[in-house]
């Protein structure tokens, strides 16, 4: 997916969020926008929103000092999703149909995002699951391509939803690899995240070489490539991953929330609908 | 009322819009939003955000090369409210409290916006009036006001709103004087737009002499100033008067929809809320 020009304001707006979020004063949030203003002429539209998400946060870092600036923020929804990690267990065990709990539970495990909004309320948002109504919804495509893997490659998105993929990826049942950022960007899941959130008893943890907010495949370890490429299916979370592989021919499903109208336009969903899309099934 | 760094943002998504309204091509809002993005630091935030929304607009007239690029949205907007006017006519006469009925209507004329969003339903919000949440309604201090004035003084603010004020200068039935922008600016009602909306057979229509989406004192006219400061009581209208007049002592009452989270958080209300707030019963 390219970058819009609707995602130009909405850069602006990140950076402000950001800015307040870890405590820059007024005025150099100003100067942080002043400069960015002056650089909206190097965001090219042919690019995946996520690469130059890279530029804007790395601008951050500069204004904040801190090269992981959501590490205390990354850290507390993990704590967070881990209290809630037994009730959910149960939930999903009690459940008529436990996979297809864990797979909303898990999609919505990606309402924990503070790239596109500052504020949100998981334990909120799960009681509200029930009546939430779903954009689009490949289940049975999806449990078919679960049921005939013998392995799954799974792109990890925010700190915190990483303790609501582990509940998916137990579910499953199935030897899983699950890929995280290389560096820290926003609050997306580092090895050190994903460590937390307890992932290491489930899964084979590997970085996907790539430090953008995404899935940048040109930015990406040559490993994890290879990875890709024999995958038999892809679990992708959130909007940052779809952005850089929506166009990418693999058998990909996409689980996210749509948090953006421009990424709920592309998908052909309401903006702030669930969705898990089967790359497979695009038109 | 001050610019806020929220507003930096907006302004940014304002011109996207706008662009994007009148026709502009992508590449032709991109080259917008770059000259725009280098403007930021020109921004004062001492201003109130109508006096920066006049470069913006102006930068937006010399992409289109119209000085009134949303003649036309205000010329629709005027029509649809003069066909909704007998339907809101009787509606007032035929209740209980018409006063009470005709200020509610007048503020909800308030939802006819182009800078804040490119969509309304005016009918569909007036259908839904009934239920709708007043976030500070100071009516009773109001009705006291106007009740013992001799004449009031009314700032208008969008055209279409402008039939909507017109039912409630019916309805107060007491001299008014209806003030206008003096050149056209978003989709504000000059005076072409208030002798559309027939406002002439009950009030005089004048200018303040300002073209800024707001009443900007220091760029009004001397003779509005002289009315201004004699007024026995001024009724504003939206939030661009609100973010102008929101510090200047006189007996004004603001009508107006928070349309967004700044001045929202400035009134004290949510996001939405219709509001008519005395400034003399301010904190």
């Amino acid at each position: 997916m390219r970058t819009y020009l609707d995602c130009i304001p909405c850069f602006m707006s990140q950076a402000l969020r950001t800015g307040r979020l870890v405590g820059l004063s007024d005025g150099k949030i100003r100067d942080l926008l002043i400069e960015l203003g002056k650089k909206i002429e190097d965001i090219s539209l042919d690019d995946p929103p996520p690469k130059t998400a890279v530029m804007v946060y790395d601008l951050i870092a500069n204004y904040t000092g801190k090269m992981d600036p959501f590490k205390e923020v990354k850290r507390e929804a993990t704590e967070k999703a881990l209290a809630l990690y037994p009730h959910l267990k149960r939930d999903i065990l009690e459940s008529k149909k436990p996979l297809g709990r864990a797979i909303r539970i898990a999609t919505l495990g990606n309402v924990i995002d503070f790239g596109v909004s500052s504020s949100y309320d998981l334990e909120a948002e799960i009681q509200e699951m029930l009546g939430q109504s779903f954009g689009r919804w490949d289940e049975e495509a999806f449990i078919e391509a679960v049921t005939m893997a013998d392995w799954i490659l799974y792109l990890g998105d925010n700190a915190g939803e990483t303790v609501l993929d582990r509940l998916l990826i137990e579910t499953l049942a199935c030897p899983t690899s699950y890929v995280v950022r290389e560096a820290p960007i926003i609050n997306d899941a580092t090895r050190e995240d994903a460590l937390a959130a307890g992932l290491e008893e489930v899964a084979d943890i590997i970085s996907s070489g790539c430090s953008a907010p995404g899935t940048v495949m040109d930015q990406c370890t040559p490993e994890f490539l290879d990875l890709f490429r024999k995958a038999p299916v892809i679990i992708s979370k959130g909007q940052g991953n779809y952005e850089t592989l929506s166009d990418v021919d693999a058998p990909i499903f996409f689980l996210l929330k749509a948090k953006c109208d421009v990424v709920a336009g592309h998908l052909g969903v309401k903006k702030g609908d669930l969705v898990l899309a089967a790359r497979s099934l695009d038109p």
